[in-house]
């Protein structure tokens, strides 16, 4: 099978080598926090001042000065004067309290002069405007404290984050508006005299021997879920010069480049044919994962051109492998965690020795509770249904020739676990 | 704890009632499959035609009449004259096979006329214009068939998927350019008189007492994160009326609503009380989960109003266990799978009983190999820092009191796990 590449490599030995030669990052933009989800931050981002600002009590109760509460106990509670309510957003100034006096006050309220800590609702007894404590409370108890959450000067977030959800509000406490994230631009090309854009298709389909270009959604979907910017140029035919034409001006506009098509071996070979000719730094054609054998890279200038497969799925496996953690390590970003199932492999899995397999697999869970891993037959690396039929993917490590019926296997889930049976 | 709550209710018991009222369909937008990313589909979406759309070789090698190669051997190979080469992208009419004869062909590539199987360049021996087979190939064999992909009138997706990267490549491929998704509009609005806009924040910090709304920031985020279009609508101070007001118009014009604050007991409970205002068909304040007591649903028109804490990480809790499931139940969507990771508790956890606690914690890979779990210190729900800080979650269920330590918890990831120790 591998006759026509002078060798495939592993995964781990490709990406440790063009690593080194990818010198070039990505331009710097600077976004609204609103715009900046799931992107990578370009700096460090120090906090200007101490979260909260102030001392604020951490439950509804009254506000004292800690030492008037000193012995209070129910059978001996010490009574202390109301003088007023302090509401979240009221200033501490207030009120200040003088011996003998508390401040009914909500979560989240400022404390008011002189008090130093908060007694409970549950620990008082109130009778008009006096109010009974029930139990001392120490200095500080109930109260958040100034810079309690955030320091001022604290480093809170490192260049290379992946801004989540909850950093934007993390973000924004800090009185931080606007932040400098990673603008990593990918152009897309796809090449293949077969291919045609769907927009041009008839309702009948497309005419025998012509295939609708999916690659390119699959691959500007996938760019997108990281977190960067896919930009299509457009379908160029097996013509070398012309698909290294495209490609050089792609290499001078863009962050980094990927290609669908025209990498196997002989006659179809047209991409790695055409980016030769640029005086690739680095170059490595195929690699030992299936599907996706031909999945190559070149390094042009400090930057990447991802040369994948032409089909979809072995397109997506090499996305995977190879354009994701170096398009990660080019922003400082590191992986995201993936929901992993274990479960019971319900038909045996034959693999290729010295060659990572990627298997679509269904998972679902069995009458009997347990979770069962069926998985989907395929005819070489052109079945897309099975990315919507399947919901996980097993992996077969270089060192394993597959999994038996029976074998428990870990699988990495892309959708919902299906509750129905086989 | 739970004074002033007439009961805190389970999630389930609430999400169970709630969900029964919500009978509000939001509305349904057609765009383009590069657009639908992430979305949710409103339609099913049928096959128009065979996937591929024709016969065409699963391998590289020569196009033949399948009778033609029966009884070939190694020691006994039956010679075939090459008429040409078909690439990817031509017509099957290009050739027409005579007996005795083959056709050169590419993977992908349409078969020709009269050619029902493809021999692979690993089992012929080829000399000149005439190639040697050296097996017999059967018929079909190594044929990718015309609509094994997917087949005429099948239905490839159904109503309420998601839409992943590789789901665009299969629209396409079935000819579909544009889809009918849903488009669910969450209206935010944000209540107290504490709260001031980062954008109007001087460098030094807000002024004491007053507090940046960093939760609409939080809400915004998590919204987008589902797939569904967050609308700000700004800050409305403490007053039962105004709030009311702007909820009523807020229903009107999306499809659900999120207010943040204003649902404490007693003085500070002003956004349950307007929300009471609007005849609600459904109504629940408070949850018994930890962090995120107060937050509060009702159902108003056959639209969800969801009332969550003012304190972003009490509202990120409240999004979780309300917001998320029922907002996805209102697209006939499920919940995506989550990583999770076992690791061994580094400290004791305490929890209320019959609560449902998320504690932020620090997962991190031990010297020894081992996955560790460190509960981060927290006072209340105000500790946003421990959204940034940690980098999973740990949930106690209800009917447990917490963990010891040394026990081996299984903890939802939201980042990758640290490498450095503790």
């Amino acid at each position: 099978m591998s006759a026509g590449f002078k060798e495939t490599r592993t995964v781990d030995q490709v990406l440790n080598e063009a690593i080194k030669y990818v010198r070039h990052r990505p331009g710097v933009i600077e976004v609204p926090i609103s715009e900046a989800l799931y992107r990578y931050l370009a700096e460090d981002v120090v906090a200007r001042f101490d979260v909260p600002g102030f001392n604020r009590s951490a439950v509804d109760g009254y506000a004292v000065r800690s030492i008037d509460t000193f012995g209070a106990s129910p059978t001996n509670p010490i009574t202390l004067r109301i003088i007023g309510f302090m509401a979240v957003g009221d200033e501490p100034g207030k009120f200040a309290l003088n011996p003998g006096e508390a401040v009914e006050i909500s979560t989240g309220a400022a404390l008011p002069i002189n008090a130093d800590a908060v007694v409970m609702y549950e620990d008082t007894r109130r009778s008009g405007d006096y109010v009974e404590v029930l139990r001392p409370v120490p200095p500080m108890g109930n109260v958040s404290r100034r810079g309690e959450d955030v320091r001022a000067g604290e480093v809170m977030f490192r260049r290379g984050m992946r801004l989540l959800p909850w950093d934007l509000g993390v973000l924004a406490s800090m009185g931080v508006y606007r932040v400098r994230v990673y603008s990593l631009r990918v152009a897309i090309i796809s090449t293949g005299n077969e291919l045609v854009e769907v927009t041009d298709v008839p309702q009948e389909g497309p005419p025998p021997g012509r295939v609708i270009n999916s690659s390119r959604f699959v691959i500007e979907g996938l760019v997108k879920s990281l977190g960067f910017d896919p930009v299509y140029l457009g379908i160029v035919g097996d013509d070398i010069d012309r698909i290294a034409k495209t490609v050089e001006d792609a290499i001078k506009g863009y962050d980094a480049v990927i290609t669908t098509g025209g990498i196997s071996v002989g006659r179809v070979d047209y991409t790695i044919k055409a980016v030769m000719k640029l005086n690739p730094e680095y170059v490595n054609h195929g690699l030992s994962i299936r599907p996706g054998r031909p999945n190559s890279i070149a390094v042009v200038n400090g930057k990447p051109v991802f040369m994948l497969s032409g089909f979809p799925v072995a397109a997506a496996t090499g996305f995977d492998v190879l354009v994701r953690p170096i398009l990660l390590h080019m922003v400082g970003g590191e992986d995201e965690p993936r929901p992993v199932v274990k479960g019971v492999l319900t038909r045996r899995v034959s693999t290729p020795v010295n060659t990572r397999s990627f298997v679509r697999v269904r998972v679902y869970l069995g009458k009997d509770g347990g979770v069962y891993v069926e998985p989907l037959a395929l005819t070489g690396s052109g079945i897309l249904s099975t990315l919507v039929r399947g919901n996980g993917i097993l992996v077969v490590p270089e060192n394993r020739e597959g999994f038996d019926e029976g074998d428990e296997v870990e699988v990495t889930l892309t959708r919902p676990i299906y509750r129905e049976n086989a």
